[in-house]
Formats: C-alpha cells, sequence, structure tokens
C-alpha cells in the first residue's frame, strides 16, 4: 500500500510500504476512507514531537471500513464503517476505567501517527480497535465524521467542557485556526453571551463569525483586552480558551480571564510560559489543561445526526488520497491557501 | 487606644491612636479579645504589598466584643461576641451575590489591615459589619475561633476544595507553616489515602504529624518526588496544595502532581512563576488560585463545636495584646522560636 511517511524533521513522502497485518488480537485492519491532516502532524514535521521517530506513517484522524479484526475484537466486524479516533483506548488501566483514555497507560491515548503508524495510508492497523473506534451512522457523512477524529472532542472537552462555559458567559477564544473554530462551535451549544474571538488573520476571523463568533478582534490592531473587557463591565472573560499554544497567546488568555474565572489551555505547546502568580494567586482563577479523551465522541456523533453541529464551514480543501503531498503543501500554508481542514478521500 | 501602627517597610510600633468610631451606618466597633499575626503581616512589613500605606493599623485576624453598631446593622448588637474575619463583603456586587466574598467590588474582600485600618488594636471599626463577623457560639474559645479568622477556611476552600480531594486520594502538601498544617487537618476531612508534607523545617514536619501527616519530606535532603512516586505507583499525587509562595515550591508542585491530578495555589506570590506546558498541556492538570471567601466559616465554626478540627497544636506562643512588638519578635523567627500561630488576648 502506500502511506505519508515521516523521513526526520522536514521530510515526509506518500511512498509504498508493506500493508499493515493484525499484530494483537485486540487489532484491526481498516481501509481509510477519509483521513485528514492536523496542525500536529506540522509539529511533528517541524521536528518537535521527538518521541516520532523516521519511518512512522503519520495521521491520527480518518474514517475507514474494517477489513479485518483481530480474535480478541468484539464489537466490529468487516464491512463495519467506523471513525478511527485519534485516542486509542486499552479499556483496562486505571486511566481509562476512569473515562481518561487519553492519558491510558496501557499502550494506548494518543498513539497514532505517533508511537505506531498512523492513518495517512491506504490501510492502517487499529490497536485496541474495539475503544478506539466509533462505528458510524449511515446519515453521518465521511467528511463530516473525520472531523470528530479529533478537533471536534478535543475543543469541546478540553476547552468547552474543562473551562466550564455556561449560559450567558463571556467566552473568549484565542487563536481560530481548526481547534479554535470548533472551540467557537461546541461554545455555543451551552448559550455564552457573547463569544470572542482573537486572531491575527482576517481570514479566520470571518470564519469566526461564521461559527457563531459574534465579537472579532484582530491581533496587532485591535486591543483584545478592551475588546473583552467592555462587554464585561470591566471585569474580563469567564472563559478564555487558549487555541493557538505559544507563550504568547497563553500569556495573552492570563489578562482576559476574569476574578473566578478559567483559563482552559488546549494548545500545543513547545516551551515553558511565564503564569504571573504575583497577580493571579489573589484571583480566584482556574487554569486547566489536557489532551482529549474522546469521551465525548459518540455524543458529538449524536449531534451530528440532531443536526446541532454545523460544519460545513470547516472543510475548505477536498483531494483525492493520492494527493498527499499536494494536500500537505495546502495545509501548511493557511495564509496562502486559506486552509482550514483539508480532506482526502477515496 | 493602642495599636500596632505600619510605618513603612521594616517599621512598626504599639502606639496611641484615636479610637475608632462608626463612619458608615453598615460600621461595627469592637473591642478587640483575641488576635493574631499572619505571614501576610510579615510580607507587608518586608513591603511586598504597596497599597498598604504608612499609619496603616495591621491585622485580620480577631474575635472580639461589639462595642457600637451602625444604623444599618441588622444582625449585631452591643455586647455580641464575635469572630472579625480577613474577608469582609458588601453583600451587594455580583461576586458578594455569588458567595465570592473574596473578590468584593463594592469595597470589601480583603481590607482590614490592608485597604483600611486593622484588628491588631485594642478596638476596631468593622464594615460592612453583617457579613464580616460570625456570632461565636459558646463553646468556641477564643483562641479556637481566631484561627478560624483566615487561616482555617483559607487551607479548606482554597487547597482543600478547589483541590478537590476525594477519599483515597494522595495529597501533597508543600509548606508546613500554619496554611499548611490547617491544609493537612482540613485535607483529613476527605479521608485521604496519604497526606504527604514536605517543608525544610524538621520541627514543622514534626508539627504536620501531629495535624495527621502520615509521610513528612525534609526539602533539600529527601526527594519528594520519590516519596511521593512510591505511594503513587509512579503516578504522582492526586492533589497537590502549594502553602509557601515562592517560585521554587510552585514548581515543585507541579512536578508532583499526576496526570489529570490538581495543583491548588494557596501561597501569595510576590513573583511570576514558570509554568512548563511543554510538559503539562497534555497532562490533564488543573491548577487553582484563589483567595479566601469565607463561605467556608460556618460549618467550619459548626466543626469546631462538632469536635472535629483539633487544633491544639498550632498556637504555640501566647501574649496579653499589649506584648505586640515582642510577639511579632516570635512570629517573624520561627527557625529560632518554633512559632506557628501566636494569639494575644485581654
Amino acid at each position: 500500500m502506500k502511506a505519508l511517511v515521516y523521513g526526520g524533521p522536514g521530510s515526509r513522502s506518500w511512498t509504498e510500504i508493506p500493508d499493515p497485518v493484525i499484530r494483537d488480537p485486540r487489532d484491526a485492519v481498516i481501509r481509510v476512507d477519509a483521513v485528514t491532516i492536523c496542525g500536529t502532524d506540522l509539529h511533528i514535521l517541524g521536528g518537535d514531537v521527538p518521541a516520532v521517530e523516521p519511518g512512522r506513517v503519520l495521521g491520527h484522524e480518518a474514517v475507514g471500513t474494517v477489513v479485518e479484526v483481530g480474535s480478541g475484537v468484539a464489537g466490529l466486524a468487516p464491512g463495519d464503517r467506523v471513525l478511527a479516533s485519534c485516542i486509542s483506548a486499552c479499556g483496562i488501566c486505571r486511566y481509562c476505567r476512569d473515562g481518561a483514555y487519553g492519558q491510558c497507560l496501557g499502550g494506548g491515548g494518543w498513539i497514532l501517527g505517533h508511537r505506531v503508524d498512523g492513518v495517512q495510508a491506504e490501510l492502517a492497523r487499529i490497536p485496541f480497535a474495539d475503544l478506539s473506534t466509533y462505528k458510524l451512522p449511515d446519515q453521518v457523512s465521511d467528511e463530516a465524521a473525520v472531523l470528530l477524529a479529533d478537533i471536534l472532542p478535543t475543543s469541546y472537552e478540553v476547552g468547552v467542557l474543562n473551562g466550564g462555559v455556561r449560559p450567558g458567559d463571556t467566552v473568549a477564544i484565542v487563536g481560530a485556526g481548526p481547534i479554535g473554530l470548533a472551540a467557537v462551535l461546541t461554545a455555543r451549544l451551552y448559550s455564552p453571551a457573547h463569544v470572542i474571538v482573537i486572531d491575527k488573520a482576517e481570514s479566520r476571523l470571518q470564519a469566526a463569525k461564521l461559527f457563531g463568533a459574534d465579537i472579532t478582534v484582530l491581533a496587532g490592531t485591535e486591543d483584545p483586552l478592551a475588546a473583552v473587557r467592555s462587554v464585561t463591565g470591566g471585569l474580563g472573560a469567564d472563559v478564555v480558551i487558549e487555541a493557538v499554544g505559544t507563550p504568547q497567546t497563553f500569556e495573552l488568555c492570563a489578562t482576559l480571564v476574569r476574578a473566578g474565572g478559567h483559563l482552559a489551555n488546549v494548545g500545543v505547546h513547545g516551551k515553558p510560559v511565564t503564569l504571573h502568580l504575583e497577580d493571579l494567586w489573589i484571583r480566584n482563577v482556574t487554569i486547566t489543561t489536557g489532551l482529549v479523551d474522546t469521551y465525548s465522541t459518540p455524543k458529538l456523533l449524536d449531534m451530528l445526526v440532531a443536526g446541532q453541529l454545523d460544519l460545513g464551514h470547516m472543510v475548505t480543501h477536498r483531494f483525492g488520497i493520492g494527493d498527499f503531498m499536494q494536500a500537505y503543501d495546502v495545509f501548511a500554508d493557511p495564509a496562502r491557501t486559506g486552509a482550514l481542514k483539508v480532506v482526502l478521500s477515496r
């Protein structure tokens, strides 16, 4: 089969490799029908995730059809159409038993395209297949489902639910890439009074409005703190969601949150940040971090079926599955291409 | 009357000043019967709290007898024996209406000995007297009650309750001063499996054992991380409570918390800290900060009456109320004196 293989920092190729096989009774092999690229894949290509070794097939977001299952797989059969989630779960360790699948101690967690070969390929082996996939209802398209492999549950669980968004809140979201936009969409489920989105790209702020932001702030030109204060009686945002992953954006978030408010970090960080505890110690602020656990994925699928999640503006570019090299080029240069999510399908 | 007056950094005097008077209908004046000194007062004397102006009477922890009430005070009368809490509350602003009295926007919050004259005096004016005092049951001694003016509710609310201690948890507490010890005592209310206390003074670790710590770690000699890992299967503590207020101790706390765990900051910080988000972003950690709101004070008084809180080891030195200069000398040098809390009484 062909797969997108990481060759070390800066190097990727769409190349022929051996077909995946069942290695463990709990494995399944799927035919990949739709797959996307994540910002994290760009971090890997940038050399920021040293656990990823050259030769690794990238990718952790796909929809596929089950081809083969191991003898220990109870809930899947060849022909089943499934979502292959970014989080695999052994189901047995103490974190899995507590629903914290992202922290799996039994060999799961975020492993696809990281510690084992991923799904940017024609075929993929899915470890712990029963707990790492979700059977898809007929009403849900491949393109919509693939957005539930990572970005929707990540923004919802790590941003909106960890942040504790409540009706009437003012929610500030820093960063309007796919994660930030999914946070706008899922924050709206809790009926906030205002969703304020801050980004440095006007095109992304326009997208944020399509997803439900009522106030946008062009970073570098407009003042985010003034915008947040103007609608909160000077207090600051009830919930601030960090959806970029740099010290500057995190530290901006810490200035936007009100006393008693919540800063939910979703961004992937590669560097330490400065936390101004000399100001924050007295302000009853809660800061959360997190890798998605995907406990919300079944409910997000229900919401897709019920028509509660309009993902129509998220996919900006579509490719055939053999066009991975070009798709990466488009996704990696959003300032030029306007790319949000790119989807590759059979 | 006489009062302990701040004269600028490094300067304090027990000196004659005019008696306090009712200035607002919601004020009361109390005769101070028992009063203590807080580590925060030492921070003020160190010049770390510039909002405190020279001439200010210090102190925010007292038990007293009501002498006079303003026309707007509904629940107190002369002769009532009351706890004067570190937190005053207007009762009207949006934070007060939400129980977040420490964040009061109406002129309350932590004001005694900070923005208005405090209680290290023979008499004291208590603003918003109805909501800033608690009538004391006869069974509760002055000495026990005065420990509920600040340290008990602070450790309980900002440490134990914000930290979400649950039965069976491993709780690590960094710092065994009065706040850390009160955190040990109130963490025990939730039946943790282990309470591990880390401090650099052996005498304070001995005190921690009296309050219920089952494991102590002498910082600088023993390895806190190894101690925490040894009883948690290598995972780290479920809840870590920071009870010192330095970058080093906060950053130590961040290494002790398990994935999915909680770091509750109680310490008063004067400097920024480094937050290693490059490690923490993926670990589902919650960090909380807070000034006490004192919403728990009535329940803590109930627990005192019910015999659930043994505070017998907290007060190490007792003085007459005229001995403030000496009491400060003792409290400020715990390495020499072994002081935890010092109480001055009539």
